[in-house]
């Protein structure tokens, strides 16, 4: 028997083209033999969301050189679905990575994020996935202050694997002049964004809007990955697809009449 | 002081002009003030997606005699977003509720639900929110018998409230010749769709795809939605947005060498 190497598939929500993923195969690279399933275009705050009701494209490129990819017009959940049920139907990866995405996926951000979005499909096909941001939105951010973690964060999943049904959301702080603190495990921190909406008018006097607004951080615990990301740790917030309120069940089973 | 009617905002994926939101909508004005900010167009499958980098329209119309109604370009996350910072800015609904959808939003489903991100969001937002769901996708699909749980589950919300940053996620079987056999709290079941995509070739020769596929149920408990709906009950799932899975923080504190 040879050991072959573990097969790693990088998806991402900014794009096949963008700066982030390219980082992401490199690393992967050093690690197992990577596939590339990726959306054609940018799909930032997609959230969950699928393609239904319309078709999808995927189609093989040649942009990475020796290595296996495929641009999608879906969404990050579509390409990993595809991923999983096409491009690697006949050998399951062994693990799932996503990103690095440009911008922060803490907190409630994990919500609207398609990078997270890939992460959590792949952890309901039941594969151990990882989401990767850098809280920095810059488009010539320096993401040189988070390879040696990613490495070891991946060759960690690889090693031990996941709960089932857990994926793991790692964001870290925009890089500084001290390094990178360390590595903390978290919870999602209790924070939101608090909307603007900014109000123009087109060129035919028909009003529009554009979504803006400032991260505002409530929670005071240091627990959480706010407060990692705030005081130059990378957070690793463990992450399910299991939305109930457990705690909330005895509550309405006791006090609701219906 | 006068007795004034709590005020209700509606919302929903399946777009303005859709049966279910008229049917809310009208159920609504049984207890309370109605006003409606929907998508101007179907948005099933959108998941928790949010428009950024691009602009958003929102319209008043005149489709419902007598109610304050807006469509809006936008995903429902937005258009909860825009309910709330801009459309009732002064005055804050007492409840949100997004519906009535057409097709199911139990277990996983949820992931996908424009239906849910939008009570959701307004949960994010503090606001006690529920999305309403029928398991039936036909465009026909008789909703008569949800009409008397959706008016007492929303008297409830606004008698009770709910637990902070809860929503509740409601689904009804298809209409059978029984009747409703009554009202369950339950928790997300364990189960996922079984993808299978269906590979075409356009006219000119190209590859695409459409997602198909069949939802299967994994969850052998009977104190979960799956169970409930296939039971003839209507399911009540109260939802968090928190999707950290607190019990492997300790496990990962204890056993990963980072």
């Amino acid at each position: 028997m040879t050991m072959s190497k573990p097969l790693i598939l990088v998806s991402n929500d900014d794009g096949i083209t963008s700066r982030g993923i390219r980082l992401l195969i490199k690393l992967m690279q050093q690690i197992g033999e990577v596939v590339v399933v990726a959306p054609d275009s940018p799909q930032s705050g997609m959230g969950h969301a699928i393609t239904i009701g319309n078709t999808i494209r995927l189609d093989e490129t040649d942009i990475f050189p020796e290595i296996r990819s495929f641009k999608c017009s879906g969404t990050p959940a579509d390409c990993v679905k595809l991923a999983k049920h096409f491009v690697l139907k006949d050998k399951q990866p062994d693990l799932v990575v996503s990103g690095i995405n440009h911008g922060s996926n803490t907190s409630t951000n994990i919500l609207y994020s398609g990078t997270m979005s890939a992460a959590l499909e792949a952890a309901i096909e039941g594969l151990p996935a990882i989401g990767f941001s850098v809280c920095d939105y810059a488009a010539d951010a320096d993401f040189s202050h988070t390879e040696e973690a990613i490495i070891k964060i991946a060759r960690e999943t690889l090693k031990r694997g996941l709960p089932k049904g857990t994926a793991l959301n790692v964001n870290f702080p925009p890089k500084r002049n001290e390094p990178l603190k360390g590595i903390k495990i978290c919870r999602q921190a209790r924070a939101k964004w608090q909307e603007e909406f900014d109000q123009r008018f087109d060129p035919n006097g028909r009003r529009y809007f554009w979504l803006a607004g400032n991260f505002v951080n409530f929670d005071k615990g240091e627990d959480n990955d706010e407060w990692a990301i705030a005081n130059n740790y990378a957070s690793v917030v463990p992450c399910v697809y299991d939305l109930t309120a457990h705690h909330a069940i005895s509550l309405l089973n006791d006090e609701w009449e219906i």
